[in-house]
């Protein structure tokens, strides 16, 4: 949707904003971690472990995801620490020993990460990111990294699926209201904007991420006035090159008259109605009468904006259908990722102490050692297929994918820029093939694992099963 | 699940934990409310205004909500305000006059505040708080007062049902990692506890509200050893009187039957094993052949924990069929309330400068007036219905639910001890029918509009629909 004002360079940017004060991100942490962290320092196991966050399966018509979180999930491992209250909390729920709990509050995470990219397409069973550290601190890192990464990404890839629904229509998160919390609607507008809607209703998130804000009007302020033309006229009044007035509060039809009468006065004092927002009723017959009616008026310029209960397949089955909506506004559906709230994104120790390791549960078995993605594209640039290597190998034809983010704990590169997460989206997306893109039953997007993972794999497994018959 | 520490008093209470810096919590805020206050402020238009936060319909198979997030949203307005940054940032969209970036900066939220007590049950259509204040400062609320409210409400509901279909097991919060970042990870403990779960493995959240922190192992400890079997004994010698251990690995029987050797090591060093957990498979067959492979070795006293992928369908379902879980982990599912992610709970506009309002919008009307719930009970205590009135009007018999909680901006009560909130729920599910808890297609539970709000209704409607043809 367009924006309501000019671009804005973000004031500032803070590494991270968890709800979380500084010296007490080490406690979001499940309370295991520290027990088997407590377990490992007694057992004296401080070997270098490799854990690969990855996602076992698409959530529901998926075809492709979009990495998101990642830069917060990194920030927060450079900031893992446990102040004195921490220790103090943890001394007093009697599980720890004194000198873990010293080593604890000296405790900086000194691993390194390599990770996707924030807005890199990625499919199942591709690490999103590995870390690679002592065990007590690649294990202390599983929480607070899952908890970024899984649902930023739903909702970037969500976000992602409304931008194709659209066809360039332009789209604006309006989720504030309905996102679980403060943070996941900070989080929303950003992964949203990186996916490529165009604005956000958040005016936290537009300062914070240097995306452009808009808005239009509620209901709440046609009712505050006794008749709901002269609630037109005083928004008009305010702002004469930027209204966008509500019609549905009492009769969409007799306000979309109502709006006519306004944008005439407001063209008679030299200026012009921006649009007229729909959001409730039927928008398909509801965007025709309306455009019907401001097209008889000569006002063919003023735009008709959506939103209501938006979502892709909503928004293609109203482009489909040809209705005349120049923009949307989505929220809810989109903001909590509705119809896939969560995914199956784990976060696996796929290397101990040199020596790779899985898991066999059902359904759950993990692919073992470290690793590398590597991405093929033919001679037009377009995706062919991924293959999913050992981080030793050398893979070709082939991109490697992860980057070495975070090393002994410090950044190696700083946060993406939200610019530069944007553009490898739309990159991703123009060379994904249409097939995988599909809202409804996509293909499988091609990946297979390369000769050195399939081997260690079947060595392990025998290895494994021999021990445990 | 059973805590893995003895109680400890919350070490400290911060008032609100958003991520949102103090001063800056103005800007939390949809761009829309700004611009409707920039109108308000250039038309003179100061009248009181009385907005009602509400739920239209019912997620699917609910048949009550829980209120929470209450508390979270009265201490947002309390320190609502707009720091000079906030103030530069706004000035910086050319969007707004000088006068009026001038009025926000001294801007405190000098409304009030009617709620419900956190741990409430509600239902629809009756109002979870109402915000009187100038029509600017309660208009400023509603987004924050939505996001707070809303997605707490969901989690304390789901959380609730879940308590529900356990029968008296415990339940330990395991949603950290799943839910919409590390804000939502520590509402969802909070509202969890509330709702009767015994404890939550989230530390930070643990530590924050006074919930029992507990937890297991992960499969990353397991593979961390060359064999199952030395995980066992290095967890069961670090933690002799609590370990509980994961048995899916690699095979879940041989994994219990390691289990006894090393149990019956422990019981040689005068200690108990405390647990076993399953967390994939078939919870019903697994369960059965454990407890008969513990009870076999004379281990009757081990208890058999369940996670993964449970929510209130499953765990009806896994007791019905008499499986011998003892506790339950929860995450994923209920941390997200995935299968109704958000609500239709809405912030309305009701009375302005003394006029009740009202909208019409196809499937969205609004009951005009400030209101107040009036809830009966018989004889025993039981709730036999509910009526919303006007909140001048007396009703009896009927005790009224909202209460004020904010004045001038104030909070007149402190926060809700967690302890009170959670013995409301246990309440309110004690006195409510069982008609109206069934798990799947409840029973609607007698809500009426008193006749002030039925007459006003009427009158309003006429009024309105005679002025739009």
């Amino acid at each position: 949707m367009a924006p309501m004002s000019t671009y804005i360079e973000p004031t500032y940017l803070e590494p991270t904003y968890l709800p979380v004060a500084a010296g007490e991100i080490g406690l979001f942490t499940d309370f295991y971690e520290l027990t088997m962290a407590q377990s490992y320092f007694a057992e004296g196991m401080d070997g270098e472990a490799t854990f690969s966050l990855y996602v076992r399966q698409y959530p529901p018509d998926r075809g492709y995801l979009v990495a998101a979180g990642v830069d917060d999930a990194l920030d927060s491992l450079a900031a893992f620490s446990f102040d004195d209250a921490s220790i103090d909390y943890l001394r007093a729920t009697g599980v720890f020993t004194a000198d873990f709990l010293e080593y604890l509050r000296g405790f900086r995470f000194t691993g390194s990460v390599r990770a996707l990219p924030e807005g890199t397409l990625f499919f199942t069973d591709e690490p999103v990111l590995e870390v690679t550290g002592p065990v007590i601190a690649a294990q202390l890192a599983e929480t607070i990294v899952i908890n970024q990464v899984q649902y930023q990404t739903l909702l970037a890839t969500k976000s992602a699926r409304c931008v194709q629904a659209a066809q360039g229509r332009p789209i604006a998160d309006f989720a504030a209201r309905r996102t679980h919390g403060a943070e996941a609607a900070l989080r929303m507008a950003r992964a949203s904007y990186i996916a490529g809607f165009g604005a956000t209703s958040n005016v936290l998130a537009a300062r914070r991420y240097g995306i452009p804000p808009t808005g239009t009007m509620a209901h709440s302020y046609i009712t505050s006035f006794d008749d709901e033309g002269d609630a037109f006229r005083a928004y008009a009044r305010m702002f004469p090159d930027r209204s966008i007035l509500l019609l549905d509060t009492y009769d969409t039809i007799a306000a979309a008259h109502s709006a006519v009468t306004v944008a005439r006065e407001m063209e008679a004092d030299g200026h012009r109605l921006t649009g007229v927002r729909l959001d409730s009723g039927d928008f398909i017959a509801l965007s025709r009468q309306v455009r019907r009616i401001l097209d008889d008026a000569g006002l063919d310029y003023v735009r008709i904006v959506a939103s209501g209960g938006l979502d892709e397949y909503e928004l293609e089955r109203l482009i489909r259908a040809g209705a005349p909506i120049d923009m949307f506004g989505v929220g809810t559906r989109v903001g909590v990722s509705a119809d896939a709230p969560w995914c199956d994104m784990v976060y696996k120790m796929v290397r101990y102490d040199g020596r790779p390791v899985m898991k066999l549960s059902a359904g759950k078995a993990s692919l073992p050692g470290g690793k590398q993605v590597f991405r093929r594209l033919d001679g037009q640039g377009i995706m062919t297929g991924d293959v999913i290597g050992l981080d030793c190998e050398s893979v070709s034809p082939g991109e490697p994918l992860l980057a070495l983010a975070l090393s002994d704990g410090q950044r190696t590169v700083a946060q993406s820029p939200i610019a530069a997460a944007r553009q490898r989206v739309a990159g991703g997306l123009a060379a994904l093939p249409d097939d995988y893109q599909r809202l409804r039953g996509p293909a499988r997007y091609p990946v297979s694992v390369s000769p050195g993972v399939a081997q260690l794999e079947r060595q392990i497994r025998n290895d494994l099963t021999a021990g445990h018959p």
